[in-house]
């Protein structure tokens, strides 16, 4: 039985989400969003950007309306899994990106691992071209994902669950535990 | 003088919340009031468990229902102070189990001692059938209460205070600073 | 071109907040507004009090509505830089002290620095009589008001920067690439 009619996974990039949600959603049947990717079809949509890296460039306003329109097309979708940030790192520092108050989850799973994870994992995602932060600006990053998941649970009343994925098979199993009885 | 009409002190399982509680309350003449009690004998007089252990086993939906009577039933109570966990380890996860939106405190007070203590304290207790969590966990549970409590007292624009435990009559002293003027 | 019109700077006493801030605002052309001299303005106007160390030991009842009038009375203003310290150790414990409902900040920006920076300014302050804390509460109050921020964060979707005043001259430039474009 899946517990949860909308789950929130999120975690800083390198961190493993994307794998762990992709598998645990086709094996127990959730509905698996990528928030990120969702966004950039409907800036492609709206001819706004072509590729991840045009769209981070667009202006704030815009990226809001993105972000904002992404929330709103999955606000009545049920038994979803949506994988995102949380917290992201913009040109103006950081900013809370789970859309809370659009699509308030009623379980928040915040993925987490080592830096030296991480740093392998982005390494390898060269292709990402993903952001080769320092172990400060990672552990920093860490930090203030934990603190504002903690406020929205706070206020939403949801549910929080913090997992290591330093070894895929038993995250998963452990993320088997959090989603279904 | 009493100085709150309402206040919330908080922490995890074994740091000696109740026996300092208890010791305050009837020195400085609060109304104690245990919040797990409370909502054991709402759940006993509906029937539902007779024992601690029998209302944690219950459904979600009904543990919700009694711990929203129980805040319900002390809303007008005045000079109280409650003693509650703040933060609970449940089958779901962490759960935020301070009632803040029906009764909000002017002030939450976390208590706070060394893994070391809180260890010993579950040990002798097993009475109790508390859980033994492992360091990290403990670690993490206390991060995560103490991240939450600055949540609500950000919303609710409550005092807050954080006292450490290492020795019942100087933690006393201090929460008697705390608690009148 | 400005990129905020309202940007709050906080942090605790001695991490050079305010140096930092008359700086830029000048450099940059915000309005800066130093929030305790503006609650110490309106105390003097309404004959509270004369100084600073006055004002602090009014009734809480009073200093919250000389707060509250501070904030109303800048609510209005545009392009402003306003230097507060987002939490304040009280008699009565910490309090959040950044006026969130009645002047939400677009930017947040926390100012850090090590503890014998801190320690060092306050020794070399003695003159603002500012109070010395032992190292484990600067600690303490450092973590708290990033909580609180990251909190304020949350609900208001404001952007956060959390910056390292270790050496003046680079830090202005962070300042400045964070409140410009």
């Amino acid at each position: 039985m899946l517990l949860w009619n909308r789950a929130a996974v999120v975690g800083v990039p390198g961190v493993g989400k994307t794998s762990l949600c992709k598998a645990i959603s086709k094996e127990l049947g959730y509905h698996y969003i990528n928030f990120g990717e969702l966004m950039l079809k409907i800036a492609i949509e709206r001819d706004l950007a072509h590729t991840l890296e045009d769209m981070l460039q667009l202006n704030t306003e815009l990226q809001y309306r993105i972000w904002k329109s992404a929330a709103l097309s999955i606000q009545n979708a049920e038994n979803v899994l949506i994988d995102l940030h949380g917290v992201d790192i913009t040109r103006e520092g950081y900013l809370i990106s789970l859309p809370f108050e659009i699509i308030p989850p009623e379980i928040i799973i915040i993925i987490e691992t080592s830096y030296d994870e991480i740093f392998q994992r982005r390494t390898r995602d060269r292709g990402k071209k993903r952001v080769l932060e320092d172990y400060k600006t990672v552990k920093e990053h860490l930090s203030l994902l934990k603190y504002s998941m903690v406020s929205i649970s706070t206020i939403l009343g949801s549910n929080l669950v913090v997992l290591k994925n330093d070894e895929l098979q038993t995250c998963l199993e452990h993320l088997k535990g959090v989603l279904q009885r």
